[in-house]
């Protein structure tokens, strides 16, 4: 009677989502200052001045109907020219307005990058831990999902496994650095390796692999540099979304860039146009697209993030806690005390400290830990975190 | 080595989209003011106040995280509740904001609602004429297109052709009205024929048909009335936009509302919150949310388009032309005084009159006249229109 993949996606709630509304209830009932929700990958800092400065100024400045009216379906055109020439002079690239196309936020530039590409019977590859996410856009354009595990203790790219698993149908490698839950940037090294393997591969299958970008958190950094892959590959697809970095994540505002020299180009560039034609993305939305060609380059206060990770990855493991310091994002990944971090995370609410088990991101004895919350809440979290550590550390 | 299919959706420019280029560059050969431009469905007439100051008013009274923030994937609980209940007040209804779900326009409420109810093998009716993007919504989901004529001289629906198509794989009927391209509003008469022959033949099947109106265009009506169609069956999913009636094409923002009395309503919800995630849209633009809530029963200055239409109708029609007076929206069909519609059309074009032949709107013998222009555009083109008559009925 209806769609019944569809039916299962819209009640199974994501365990992420099971929590925050655990946490409101909780939160009712104790008081929100005494919950620890630590779920929720929301932006805690607003956005920077210059975002509401200009969406006033535009509204004041632009006619109604050229500011809220419908844009070209790959974006407006001076939107377009304003990324390209961003990108161009940030990372050295050659790329132009007619291979770029505004999108609705980073999921949708995914799901259309996938849609354009996908054929009968191809794979999809990714990294373990990452955003459930994938899965769902993957298996929603086609493609066979096939989850990878990361070097172990580095959760950079394993190579050897990437190599045994590749195949003649692999048609997307989606890597994610900063990654979303652990904070690893891949190193320049790791990235190198990866792109002479498919490079390689490549040859040996006669057909281009593409090489998916997720880049939210690329502005989300403490210090290490993160590889632009069009440097490094030429059949590179950059998936970009403002929602963190301008922290706007409610508003849908992003892109899609192919890089110049990739194989078949022009097709390409087609089939993301038609593909957002299919899915039913009429253009992105106008006001986000002409905020983000006036500001697209600001950030929020990026530190605030910083401030909380070195709190949190001093306290914790100073208490005994192993875990992966992040280079970006604002995810920290922290191995479980106890090999099943499901019952970790029920011990943990007894502090009321509300994390999410690594099983979702396909890496089970780990939990994420989503620290875009107030430097208040992890000072006042830490004896909490001190307590639950006492069960297992004493 | 990419989707075909996608890659000839990109490439293949809507006649629409060929036109309004072409307009552009003959602007620049002999002035915008002598180029009459009628294809194109972009309103015409500003927002209405209401819409900047509410914007306005929001980014300077909202917390930033929150007003930029994620919404809910459905949307925002009080927006889904506003919307409940304008829909209750104005429409008898008695529905409620969990069986409502914001999307970025009418396009993704479609898209949606059609992936959230597709299964092999199913099929979609619809009447032509009707807007060309039906066909590429209903086959991204994997629907068969069936595109019936409608009643000649009335194109109301045409209930006999409708029950010599109607089959077991019907899962959709998709109705449109007021409708693009004919401007025509369906009889209430008209609506429960066919909600009739839908109940006989639900019942014939033993399951669900499901009826998708599809309604940006509601609020823009010179007094005939359009039935609601839950009134007359449960089964109906109404998928609205503010588009046309706030005049916010650019921004995306419209939804989807199930009716209470829908059979399995419940998993039809799940699956079209399923779908939306399958094809993702996370949710649609916060801001837009919060505006539609204010002012969501706002409307721009619809009696400009009232004006352009008794100007366009009284003035063709005066000429020799044959038109169906338009009940709403804004688009005129004209009768094409030769068979061959493309034709006229590249003859009116020596005339600098842009108008789209009725082919792409299923429809061979007409052509539509967008007339969402200026009042002067339309007393200024109506020599032209003299001119192109004078050389069919002289």
């Amino acid at each position: 009677m209806v769609n019944e993949t569809m039916v299962g996606l819209g009640k199974k709630r994501s365990v992420i989502r099971e929590i925050f509304e655990y946490a409101k209830i909780r939160s009712a009932q104790i008081g929100k200052e005494n919950v620890f929700d630590f779920s929720i990958g929301n932006p805690s800092i607003p956005a920077p001045a210059s975002v509401n400065e200009t969406l006033k100024k535009l509204i004041e400045e632009t006619d109604s109907v050229l500011l809220h009216g419908y844009t070209s379906a790959q974006g407006a055109l001076s939107v377009r020219e304003s990324v390209a020439s961003s990108v161009n002079r940030r990372f050295g690239q050659n790329t132009n307005a007619n291979l770029i196309y505004m999108t609705c936020g980073a999921a949708a530039s995914l799901r259309i990058s996938f849609g354009a590409l996908w054929e009968e019977g191809d794979e999809l590859i990714t990294f373990a831990p990452c955003f459930p996410e994938y899965r769902v856009f993957a298996n929603g354009a086609g493609f066979k999902f096939v989850l990878l595990p990361s070097a172990v203790g580095t959760l950079q790219i394993d190579l050897s496994v990437l190599e045994s698993a590749i195949n003649e149908r692999t048609k997307i490698v989606l890597v994610n650095s900063p990654n979303n839950p652990s904070g690893v940037i891949y190193d320049e090294s790791n990235i190198v390796g990866l792109t002479d393997l498919l490079k390689r591969k490549e040859k040996e299958y006669g057909h281009p692999i593409f090489l998916v970008a997720d880049e939210p958190y690329r502005e989300l950094t403490y210090g290490k540099e993160v590889p632009y892959l069009m440097n490094y590959y030429d059949d590179t697809i950059v998936c970009y979304s403002w929602s963190k970095s301008l922290s706007l994540p409610g508003e849908r505002i992003g892109y899609i860039a192919l890089c110049e020299r990739m194989q078949g180009v022009s097709d390409v560039y087609a089939a993301v146009c038609g593909a957002g034609r299919s899915l039913g993305y009429v253009c992105a939305p106008a006001l986000m697209q002409y905020l983000v060609e006036r500001c697209g380059e600001d950030t929020s206060d990026i530190g605030a993030y910083r401030e909380n990770r070195d709190l949190l990855v001093g306290g914790l493991r100073s208490m005994g806690y192993d875990c992966i310091e992040p280079d970006g994002a604002f995810y920290l990944f922290l191995k479980s005390p106890e090999e099943d971090e499901v019952a970790f995370c029920e011990r943990a609410k007894k502090y009321e400290l509300l994390l999410v088990p690594g099983g979702d991101f396909g890496a089970t004895g780990y939990v994420r830990v989503a620290y875009c919350v107030s430097k208040e809440q992890i000072v006042r979290s830490l004896p909490a975190f001190q307590k639950l550590a006492d069960e297992y550390f004493k």
